[in-house]
């Protein structure tokens, strides 16, 4: 606990997630402290940061001594770690709510508990049992491992029983370590995320449904609130509240989602603020970055509601041209800080309008202008039809 | 020049107007680098520091060799130390410019040289022109340094030429080194500002008008955009464009102008980001902050227009509960990170809604609930009437 009128947040991973976090807390009056194992860490830039591996424990014993409250970047944190520094200060969420949402058939299992379908899924520890799986479950199939997966990075699309041997091959050295899951390919309509929020007295919020597009299983587009949920919403807002009741949960998450057929499917949970909320920094009222901050450290939540509507662009590998974004009304410009390497996340825009048909002209502006209509194609559709 | 990719910003001065620009320069990808004087100066919590005093010319020419482009959260730095700069890195504002805005006598024979009315005025460097001045002005008026004044300070009111041992008593040491000048009070019906922006390539831009109110010098509270302006903005931008292209002007100033009968008078020029303009933070598609940071280091800069009404709560002195406005729709909070202190401005509130009806209802809700319904009523009356 430090004796400063300012709390100080601490933050496990210094990328970009801590980046925006860090500055959201500072106009709260929280301060920041940062881990990380690199010491160029985008997050650093703009919060001290301390150069430190998860197992080195003299390192956290300091960091620990010198915040009020620790919180997550990186989902992937060793258990361990998480629950050493629960011993010592508090941390938010919880090291055994983040351990749930850091294995798929635990979080996939919970779903069900709480009443969310998802795809046929089966536990996967040898090669034995990826041929009872495939028997089971069926092609088109996804083998992913149970761990440390992101970005769609630990999966392999399995079209027919005939790619099992390359699946193997792929993952099965992964199978001894973090364990595997083999699920059914979900021919979904769409794929939405709801961002909530709980606080540490059981306030519970979300944002409007948001509709998500990935490329080679990174979110590239996200257009809220999605078009087309008055029949969802409810119903994402119910799910998502008891998930966080069931697990306690203290701070921002998202719920990620299939729509097939009408009925919502659950695919996974990310225990942190999340790629598809980034459009809630200037198309919401309070972002989800700022309700973080505000849940981890007891202070009230704030209103999730959208002001219009809003369009984010990814950008992966590198940045485009800032201009014609920065150039267009109510559109923001957010660089991480980060050097170029190809399939990094290293930055976002977000354009906001009034209405669908205004947000659908500045999209279609600035993506001509960026030579990027095919990843604004997909949310062009979704406005316009 | 720095070899990264990113650009840095240094910047002069490590107040709130520093800090707040280090917030907005982060999602541009500009880093940034702060000099003060004292080491807990609170742009430090978001930026990296240098402690240094404005005469170090060992620690300033580290500084310009780490930074792209420099510019200024504290107008009064000494024109020696900004000239220094000037040979070295790229000043914005240039120190010409700020030296006019840095004299009270040159910025009003500037403004009426650009057709801008002021109150009557007069140097005042001795007793004798004093009475001298008071002859020509009469009474009441305001004796002021023409240097280094800001909240009020280093001012003296006049109610009779009875007043005129008392100013001197006050002001007379300050009138050998920096002069003073005398101004016929203004019984102004409002106080506006506009803020203004220009770009190195000459590109300009205003937000709309800002309906401002102080107490005993300092600012209070502002409402933007101000009501009933239709008959000024025009002639307000014309004015702000005038002064930035005779001046050379590059980034964000702010012009305060008192409204007399219909007629618009210059108070003062601000050369910097201003406490009139931190609505816009939340309340235009572009911030100051924000375009200040575009127009320093020649990015294109952002549409100013509003979107909505906002309301502008100054915290002097200590700092409200935050609940209040944390549970507010569209309500933000922005504490200083600073040590409480009497006058000290540590922190704002800027309340946003779509109509001045729906401003006015939150602004009475928190306003009550604070318990500082005077701070809040003449701009409630401004919104209601
Ligand atoms: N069972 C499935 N059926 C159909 N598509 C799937 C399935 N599982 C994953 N996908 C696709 O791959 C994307 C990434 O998968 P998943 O969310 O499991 O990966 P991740 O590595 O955890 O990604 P992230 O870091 O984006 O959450 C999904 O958003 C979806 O488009
Ligand atoms: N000539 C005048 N007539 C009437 N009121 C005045 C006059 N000059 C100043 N005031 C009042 O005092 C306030 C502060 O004055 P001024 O702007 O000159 O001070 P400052 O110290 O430079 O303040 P700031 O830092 O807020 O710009 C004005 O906003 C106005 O309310």
């Amino acid at each position: 606990m430090t004796a400063d009128r300012q709390p100080v947040l601490g933050i496990l991973g210094g990328g970009q997630l801590a980046r925006m976090l860090a500055l959201a807390a500072a106009p709260l009056g929280v301060k920041t402290l940062v881990v990380d194992g690199v010491a160029d860490a985008c997050a650093g830039q703009v919060a001290p940061l301390l150069v430190a591996d998860w197992t080195d424990y003299a390192a956290l014993e300091a960091f620990a001594s010198k915040v009020d409250v620790v919180t997550f970047d990186f989902e992937n944190v060793p258990a361990e770690t998480a629950h050493w520094l629960a011993e010592r200060v508090a941390v938010f969420p919880a090291p055994q709510a983040l351990a749930v949402a850091q294995d798929r058939l635990a979080e996939k299992t919970m779903f069900r508990d709480c009443g969310l379908q998802t795809a046929a899924f089966m536990a996967v520890d040898t090669r034995e049992m990826l041929d009872q799986a495939l028997a089971t479950i069926g092609t088109p199939a996804i083998l992913k491992t149970r761990r440390l997966g992101y970005d769609g990075k630990g999966q392999f699309r399995l079209h027919s029983i005939a790619d099992a041997d390359a699946a193997w091959a792929s993952l099965g050295a992964a199978a001894a370590r973090h364990g595997l899951i083999l699920e059914a390919f979900v021919p979904f309509q769409r794929e939405l995320s709801v961002i909530a929020v709980r606080g540490r007295n059981g306030d519970f919020n979300t944002w409007p449904l948001t509709r998500n597009w990935h490329t080679d299983g990174v979110l590239s587009m996200s257009l809220a609130p999605a078009p087309d949920i008055d029949q969802l919403q409810g119903r994402a807002t119910e799910l998502a509240r008891t998930l966080a009741e069931r697990l306690g949960y203290v701070g921002v998450f998202a719920l990620e989602l299939f729509v097939k057929d009408g009925e919502l499917l659950g695919n996974e949970m990310a225990p942190r603020v999340h790629n598809s909320g980034h459009w809630t920094i200037e198309g919401a009222h309070t972002s989800q970055f700022e309700n973080h901050v505000r849940a981890v450290l007891g202070m009230p939540l704030g209103n999730g509601e959208a002001r219009g509507v809003s369009a984010m662009f990814n950008w992966i590998g590198d940045l485009p041209d800032p201009a014609p974004v920065l150039r267009t009304v109510d559109a923001h410009w957010h660089d991480y800080g980060k050097q170029a390497r190809p399939g990094r996340k290293v930055g976002h825009a977000t354009l906001c309008a009034p209405t669908s048909a205004a947000l659908a002209d500045r999209l279609a502006d600035v993506a001509t202008t960026l030579d990027r209509l095919p990843q604004a194609q997909p949310a062009l559709d979704a406005l316009t039809r």
